[in-house]
């Protein structure tokens, strides 16, 4: 049995919920689940055991309630009711939506507030923490001496704070795995990895990826093997979801902080002029983005080529496809005892994949990684 | 030094002799040429000493004079008047084409035509035969023990009339390569195989692949790697080139005929409904081709979401640059003594990879393959 | 009251059923009737009284239940119970389709159908007949004095035997509307044209314009009013349904048969190069099809422009919607004695505006045409 | 003869300068000029007889040499070699931007160089003037009797300052037209179109309508008409030349402030959720920009339809050929004494057309008016 708590019962967290308990029941395909059942773990060994959220409109509701309310169809498993959605840490993370947030150290300190959670998660034997909370602006912490201070002095953000608390749980309680879906850098800040391994814990991340930039990184990849030069990539981005909307809030400068992605030129080899980023938020178009893409190459002789994408992805059913794989992947970690963090794992998973130093590869390349190191055959070939 | 003839003077042949000229003299990168620089034969190994076509038009005038015709910009290299093309076999290739046609066996009986031919190639010391004709429709020998009936009896197509010849070549004169760039059945017919295996020749087919196939085949295979489920595809073409003209003329009937691809069920491991074929002709396009597809697929938790992709794309030049590959890797199956086909190195270039009885992989595997088989490193890695 | 007969329970019939009864009562807004409630008839004032069909899998059940099969959603107002689908014409109309089909005809001769026929008309007091079988190879009659020869030797199709039928009653019960929303030339043909004037009756006509042909339309006005020479047009279609099913089998014939559109030139006032047609068949698809289109252009200084459009449209509500108005305006028609055929009607309404003879215009000027006719004034102004 | 002024020799002014000679000379078919020649005035009657910029590398050169410079193709008239480009006022206008710019007003103060100005354009007797400089950030002047003193204080930006020192110039001078083809409020502003009907003068504005939002605007009349609900539009805009740069510096400030497009609200009758906005720049895209567009609407029985737009737009010719008709429409305006602002222009002509207070109507119906106040007849009817 792999026990699972969630931080953020957002959409992602929703269909994960109702998706998983749905394949436990063979009420659907596993469609969107890479790894399918191709791995000693079975859907039904994964059980989610807790879930946290700091929106008041949640708190102290069940999974099954914010599912019925949020999930399209409706048709929800009765197993989501015995999750109660509990309070857990804010430290501003929602800042400036329009969601009346309030988290747990605001009642008392932070340091209180996560051995609190601490000895919570100890009652319930969490082995997997899900990081699923919406997109929030944060600086790493960088050297591990600096990461005990910056908790203390509560300058850390809501991920930082769980990653740090779920590293103490494993020290105190017993090894545990921290899947952060989310942006924030955690499998890519040498603090946490550094952390991570001292503790016998292991983190999966950064930002799991779906959407538009695994399929841009296979393209470039096509190109690349083919030896056309890329002259240059557009790819625009437009939801309707909590992330998107935080995105685009000005006050909370996501945006422009975002770190360029390094995947153009550690796979093409030449850093080949492009503008990758999320682009803007529309109400009505909810979770089924809007991706519109231009790529432009030379091809033998010169020639120039283009070619135009234009795709809808329901974003949230893609992250939660790939979380069915990592929760089990996560306890196959911990059965190696390959604390710290994973790169054959990240590299699949993620869209900045832990930890920093390594080149982005391709999906196709990081796929056949990760087949070999899961140590599961492709049964077409 | 690689002496090659080129059977069939079209664009894809002008691009070919033009840009492999500039390529000798560093005037072009190397766009478009997968294998690049990293193979033992470099681009000045490689020498084009004979022509053939059919096209009255073409007959007698050099190469440098049909690529200032035909090719874009018109900077031609001088070193193109040296080649002279010479009348071919036509054995009705180009019927129903506004082309008016006339081929050597026309003058004579095929036997002696094809002899003729082979005398000449000696005299010439081919060792790679390029076929770059126009789409013809073809009807495979299947047996070995048909094959010289079929050629007896003039029941063979301009490519099968050659491809036989060159067998003989390589049996009287020396091993020779046969590069079948067009879909007629070559490396896909066992009796050509045998043929080639016993005279100690090789061929490389069938059908050069360019254009949105190759492109399809990686996308699929990105689907296929997160488990995604697609529901269908559908992929137009339409172009303003000969072969495109060819394809759509009633009369030929090629269409029709055209053999329904295995990459669909092959990568995906199901048979998704598909329409993939040649669409139209529409002539001021040129040789710059529109492609638009659609794929539709489920995701996690069975939504549905949709690709769209549009692309232009110059049709010749991704061809011709491919052929800078497969001239040198031909010569490096003759070093080696493969005889017969090589499916490594048809796996990557080839829509139809030969021989038949292999699945279609994605090209991301086959390239992997291919570079196994070459003997290159990814430099990236 | 209008009172109205279906000629072809599919998918557009059922919408048209659905939508109609839904708007009745003011469940669903009039999304997609372009003229909305500006028409002295109100949507309360229709009232759909018999439907026709020779598909064995329909006959004598309602179009409730035919509804209920068919329609997404599957919210199927109570009053459709009251419409028992009766046995139409086949005269082999679905011939080559997987579909179980026996007309009124074919245990009785055609004439005698067709009296039978006027009589059931003649108790229901039918005021407008809406034709939304399946497109029907046919070959137009052209000369009224062919038109009841041909009818005799049952040398005509459904459509054609019911455009006959529905003159007769005309004359014989009252002046009554036929609404040709298929390809089949109706008021294309100067015999019915002629004949539904004499018999004091009249034909909307034909091919009910929606989905990508009046947006090519437009799009081409856009670029006439701003002088940009179109290169070329190239416009594909794929989709799920028995039209597309119908119009890609190959023993129908109708694709080769389609007489080609003239839209781009009288609009443009030039003939660009164009590929304008239905593609192919895909079943997954169903009812939203896929369409693709390129239009490329000059600009100013002869610089090219390119415009890729891609569009996913509900085929059978689109045409449903424009059924409501044309109900309506077949009432206004009959109040105003204009008998035969009405060009400021079928020009925005149909492909192929009937009478022949008529420029095509860009759906924009039929827009405004069309109020002139109906009396009606576009709010905005 | 018409004779012209350019204010900023950009890239639309050179391709409107070279564009006009070749017209003149029957080297280029008029594509891209909306009325043609259907207007009293011919190409051969406008003559461009000074040019201003205050980039140092163009001012003291001709716009012959920046055309050759500039200009894809490079076939420059030589007529082009007697203009020599003038020092025009700066005011900061392309602040941020990477030129080295310098203008008149920073030799002596702003009143004096305006005078300056006026002198010279009296000395050339100029007609008309067109101003294409680089999107400048601005504040409207508004009242009329804040002009002077905004004036006086230097509180104005380029633009403000031309078009008032053209303000004076038909006052003193003779009557004259300034054609604003640049975004900011100029026919917009209250202040401006009373000083130019006090002084005897045209103004035509703002900003001219190329691109992506005329199709936007005539694709949301083509949905009015069939009365489709639009849910929602999104259009991505991203380009390589000099106005992409300038909106997308932070420290300009401009897109921040763009004031919200109308004309989704004024054509649909309601606000339809939108995000329409230049996206980014991408320099290898160069003038040829990159549009993406997305537009869900609801169909008949609330179906709904995806329509998915991608265009490859020159973006600088287009606007030089609206250039070659306002130039002669606004001698037109001279000749009839429209002083002040001509609605019937701008609506066609401008993405604001001024005056304030009207709506925005489909490009569709400013033709029909156009062509109305122009006294033009469409040959097509």
């Amino acid at each position: 049995m792999i026990r699972v708590g969630i931080i953020g019962q957002g959409l992602v967290a929703t269909h994960f919920a109702v998706g998983l308990e749905k394949l436990k029941y063979n009420e659907i395909p596993d469609h969107g689940v890479p790894l399918r059942n191709w791995l000693p773990y079975k859907y039904t060994d994964v059980e989610i055991v807790a879930s946290y959220d700091v929106d008041e409109s949640k708190i102290g509701r069940t999974v099954f309630d914010i599912a019925l309310r949020d999930y399209p169809g409706n048709n929800i498993p009765g197993s989501l009711r015995d999750i109660v959605i509990r309070r857990g840490i804010h430290l501003n993370s929602l800042k400036g939506l329009p969601i009346k947030a309030r988290g747990r150290e605001e009642e008392k300190d932070l340091q209180q507030a996560l051995l609190e959670l601490i000895d919570e998660w100890k009652s319930m034997k969490i082995d997997v923490f899900i990081n699923v909370m919406t997109t929030e602006p944060v600086e790493p912490v960088g050297r591990l001496g600096n990461l005990e201070k910056r908790v203390m002095e509560e300058d850390v953000t809501a991920s930082q704070a769980y990653a740090y608390a779920v590293g103490l749980y494993c020290e105190k309680v017993k090894p545990a795995v921290f899947v952060n879906a989310i942006p924030s850098p955690i499998a890519n800040d040498p603090a946490f990895i550094e952390f991570y391994k001292q503790k016998k814990g292991v983190v999966f991340g950064d930002d799991g990826s779906t959407g538009a930039t695994p399929l841009t990184a296979d393209l470039l990849e096509h190109l690349y093997e083919r030896n056309r030069r890329v002259l240059d990539i557009a790819q625009f981005n437009i939801g309707g979801n909590t992330d998107f909307l935080a995105l685009n809030l000005p006050e909370r400068n996501i945006m422009k902080k975002k770190t360029k992605s390094s995947i153009v030129e550690d796979i093409l080899g030449y850093e080949a002029p492009n503008y990758i980023r999320p682009t803007g938020y529309l109400e009505p178009l909810g979770d089924k983005k809007f991706v519109a893409m231009i790529i432009e190459y030379l091809s033998f002789g010169e020639f120039k080529d283009e070619l135009y994408i234009v795709a809808r992805i329901n974003d949230s059913p893609a992250l939660a496809g790939l979380l069915v794989d990592l929760v089990r992947l996560g306890k196959m970690a911990l059965d190696r005892e390959s604390y710290g963090t994973v790169y054959e794992v990240n590299a699949f998973y993620m869209k900045k994949p832990g930890p920093p130093g390594f080149k982005a590869v391709s999906k196709y390349h990081a796929y056949m990684k990760l087949l070999e190191w899961a140590g599961v055959k492709d049964p077409r070939f």
